[in-house]
């Protein structure tokens, strides 16, 4: 099960030579040119709508008039260039493509204030990169929080022209999840950005393809809900995505979750799943009831469609990790000739508790790179350890990285950096490692949390070892999880772990097959490991996924070799200091 | 009462050179500065907060944590330096000075993509203008519809130090008369941009000063209204704003009305008002029981408390022009030292009939400009008629002029206009008429309506005459009141008539003693005769006041003399086109 796929790219050894890189992404292109790759244009415009997500009419941002965003369908070593049109009133706008590490093309990773200003109103920009490795990725708004406003669509990554996938199946689905509220995002951000603090809440609904019911279940007559039986014809714009199969064939479901705040499980009525790939990197396979996904996360899974053919089953999707007051996605696996609207004879798998961390950490921890998989580095040019706390600044609740909550500044770091402007940003680099005697298991004491602007610079190629250390938040005998999501890059992860992290669980760590990822979890109290190598000149967000989370500061900000970051197009710097050097060097 | 202001600047004549305009702009600043003119600097941050402006809780537009904004107080001759920073979490922003005629500095009249680019996220663009001249003004968000969303404030103008107002007064209130939804101006604009249309309704309440109460009533005890009496401590944000006047005195009330939709009728139980000032200009006084005052439009009365001081009695605020839907905004005069809480003893006044237009004409035509005002030239250079009409476009529905329906650009036109940029507009000019056989009392049979963002040029120092045509909208029988308020200039209202304006109309005109106003209503069915000297050099928006109108497309945009301005500062112009030509300029 070696991947045939020759695009899996080996990560660059610490010892390349700038040289070498520089010809390496002079030949890539042509590399990929004689195997067939293409250049695939999209034109999208962003603007705001009503639609009815989970059959309750709202407003949503949408894509030429499509909610989710369209799906853009690649092949390995094609060229996606997206000309994205801001048509909503009075809101910027930038897309973020998440998986995708953008060798060579950081202006491109849409992350506002970070790789680029925001699209103006009325204005276009030119997302322009290369989706060089298959795989399943999504792409979502990263201003704000226009991701929780509907701003994703689906990213599919196929294998190159003559190449194959290291498994085998006859149908694939696509299953992008997410949470809705019915409050609008900008009443949101007011209440996060208030003193006293006013929590976003639950969501209302969970979404499968931009699908839900409020207020009603597709299972109720299997459930002790309150819900009344959804009355669907089909044509509604919240009617579930059926899975049509055929019997004795086997389908990879990508799965993708965009959520802003949910940890989901996922399980299908009396049919096991074979995890193969996890954020567009393979996996040794391996067989599971349900499958856990943080927002951030994708995975793939093999499903086998062998039972009774009579009937349909029920895939599932529910809350994990916080008190669910949601209830669960549904859809429904459709045994082809059988009629959809015969009702499974089984309730919806149900999810597990959504506070039973173990079944959790089960799964992670059987998450392995697939035979054949690059290894990380035997050893790390530098670890920094990212503690993750909840604290008060100036009585506004925020989250913070050891001590600091990430406030981003008018002006992208990619040309602040790039072009030396030093009033751009905190030119302190921030703490690398937080008191030894921090108690994490209880609410933070410590008083001096600050908001801040720093960034974590890198050498280029070296290898960084980043240990995200969980706590307890404001609240005792509280800790939350985050999925923490690394732009630019993947990831090796070496190993979770309870408590704080020491010199002692330097050995549990994983350097045989650890999975390649750009998302991993922290669990409550818990510690993560993480391995990779700085190799792309650029500037990277790294945070937690949980949008109203990054919204209060939870996000460091990576950089490495940005002298090296070549032609900075101009439509991406456009604002703050940027702007303003770019004028005073003209003329 | 001829006015003593020296600040009353006239008309720079049509004979006048570009040389006397050169030596005038640069003497003014010398010349003020020997009055004691001042620089007043403000420091303001936009931001959403939590606000309850009709004792309901929700998200307004605030300034320094303010709704309304602070009230700027200057003295005429001064200079106002506001340092705005953008503190929204996605939304541009800018601030228009309406009533200032920003001569010399068009790049600071604050409207977006035309005299600058939406001031982005954490960024801060510089106001710094002149006001020449005393009056009531006021300020608001011309951005989407960001006015709407609460962000506006007062500016008043002193006469310069050692001048005195042509009236004597011995106190005075300002009262920023506002309309309030409950629904956010986001999903307000969805609809409006939607196809089927959706119609943003009548407002919730009226406020005077950010205060107005919803579903009860200050004065339920007076009036066959299903509201409960209002339950208020006085300490609320929502608590009315209290005139409080001692008795035998006179005083000011500066009131300005910055509606998205309501035209308003004032009136105080017992007292007349005297009208002395309109949108910074003196008028010919003269005395009523009520006042008509439309979106965009500011006066100023003198009222004498010469009434049985042991009383208290209400101000009212009714909607005019449309069926109203909203219960009157309420304030109380309170005879000092009445106490406040003594209820007047009579019920407020009552609002004329909302389609009592003969009472509005009767207003309107009792204005004259105070003897000795600034006379309109005898003649034009150029007259251009102004059909305002509804229309379908593709479906939308749309307001139009002439048939194109304004949608600004991306790039502002004072930068695009001033650095040659053809591709920034339509360079096609607009149509300057409507064909004679047009029907204004039926609804638009013209399917030929178009989207457009071509531009009036008109001849520095050039007298032009506008005539505002009004017409039956989509519906039969309807036909709306639009007040039309111009940038950059204040215009002579040479009349108001009937149907549609032909030659037999041009002897009815005024040009004896017709009022300079910067905001002019259109009756249903009628039209108005406005004339201007295009002496600013700059781009000026031209619209009808009405939030939701101009978001619809009812506005043009005038230009003159814009090779004229100079030095447009690098900040107002950090978007579309310009942002490309300054970048392809530099170095």
């Amino acid at each position: 099960m070696v991947p045939t796929d020759g695009s899996v790219v080996r990560p660059i050894s610490r010892g390349l030579t700038l040289r070498a890189l520089v010809i390496w992404c002079i030949l890539l292109p042509f590399i990929r040119l004689s195997s067939g790759a293409k250049t695939r244009h999209f034109k999208w415009e962003v603007e705001y709508m009503y639609w009815s997500p989970d059959c309750i009419e709202n407003v949503v941002m949408g894509i030429n008039g499509q909610f989710p965003g369209p799906t853009i369908r690649a092949k390995a070593g094609d060229t996606v260039v997206v000309e994205l049109t801001n048509k909503l009133p009075t809101e910027g706008v930038v897309i973020h493509w998440h998986g995708i590490r953008q060798l060579g093309t950081p202006w491109a990773d849409g992350t506002a204030f970070i790789s680029q200003c925001a699209i103006n109103c009325g204005e276009t920009f030119h997302y322009r990169f290369k989706v060089d490795r298959p795989g399943t990725y999504f792409y979502h708004g990263h201003l704000g929080m226009q991701r929780s406003a509907g701003l994703y669509g689906s990213l599919i990554v196929d294998v190159a022209e003559g190449e194959k996938e290291p498994f085998h199946y006859d149908g694939e689905f696509n299953l992008l999840l997410s949470d809705w509220w019915h409050k609008s995002v900008h009443e949101q951000e007011v209440g996060l950005s208030s003193n006293p603090f006013r929590w976003i809440g639950e969501p209302q609904s969970l979404l499968i393809n931009g699908r839900g019911q409020y207020n009603c279940s597709l299972a109720a007559q299997y459930s002790n809900t309150n819900s009344s039986q959804c009355k669907l014809r089909g044509n509604e714009q919240c009617a579930p995505q059926i899975l049509r199969v055929r019997p004795n064939k086997t389908y990879r479901l990508r799965v993708a979750s965009s959520t802003a705040l949910a940890s989901l499980n996922l399980a299908i009525g009396n049919h096991k799943m074979v995890v193969v790939e996890a954020d567009g990197n393979y996996l040794q396979p391996f067989a599971v009831n349900d499958l856990d996904i943080y927002s951030g996360e994708s995975y793939s899974v093999l499903i086998t469609t062998d039972q009774d053919p009579s009937k349909n089953y029920w895939l599932s999707i529910g809350v994990r990790g916080r008190l669910p007051a949601t209830p669960p996605g549904l859809s429904i696996l459709n045994y082809q000739p059988t009629s959809v609207s015969k009702f499974p004879t089984s309730p919806p798998p149900v999810t597990p508790r959504w506070d039973d961390y173990n079944h959790s950490k089960t799964f992670s921890n059987s998450i392995f790179a697939l035979m054949g998989s690059p290894k990380p580095p035997t050893s790390y040019d530098r670890r920094i350890t990212l503690l993750n706390t909840q604290n008060k600044i100036d009585g506004f609740t925020k989250w913070a990285i050891n001590n600091v909550s990430l406030a981003l500044p008018p002006t992208p770091y990619l040309g602040s950096i790039k072009y030396g402007l030093q009033n751009a940003f905190d030119q302190k680099s921030p703490p690398e490692n937080f008191p030894d005697n921090y108690d994490v298991m209880r609410p933070p004491i410590n008083p001096n949390s600050t908001i801040g602007s720093g960034v974590y610079m890198f050498g280029l190629n070296s290898t960084v070892d980043v240990i995200l250390q969980n706590a307890n938040s404001l609240s005792n005998n509280v800790s939350e999880i985050h999925p923490w999501h690394l732009h630019g890059h993947d990831f090796w992860v070496l190993g979770y772990g309870e408590g704080k992290f020491s010199a002692k669980d330097e050995k549990k760590l994983n350097f045989k097959n650890p999975p390649l990822r750009n998302t991993a979890v922290i669990f409550p109290y818990g510690w993560t490991a993480l391995r990779y190598v700085a190799d792309n000149p650029g500037v990277w967000a790294f945070h937690c996924h949980i949008e109203p989370h990054l919204h209060m500061g939870m996000g460091v900000v990576f950089a490495e070799g940005v002298h090296h970051v070549k032609s900075i197009p101009n439509e991406a710097l456009t604002c703050g200091l940027t702007a303003k050097f770019l004028d005073k060097n003209r003329g």
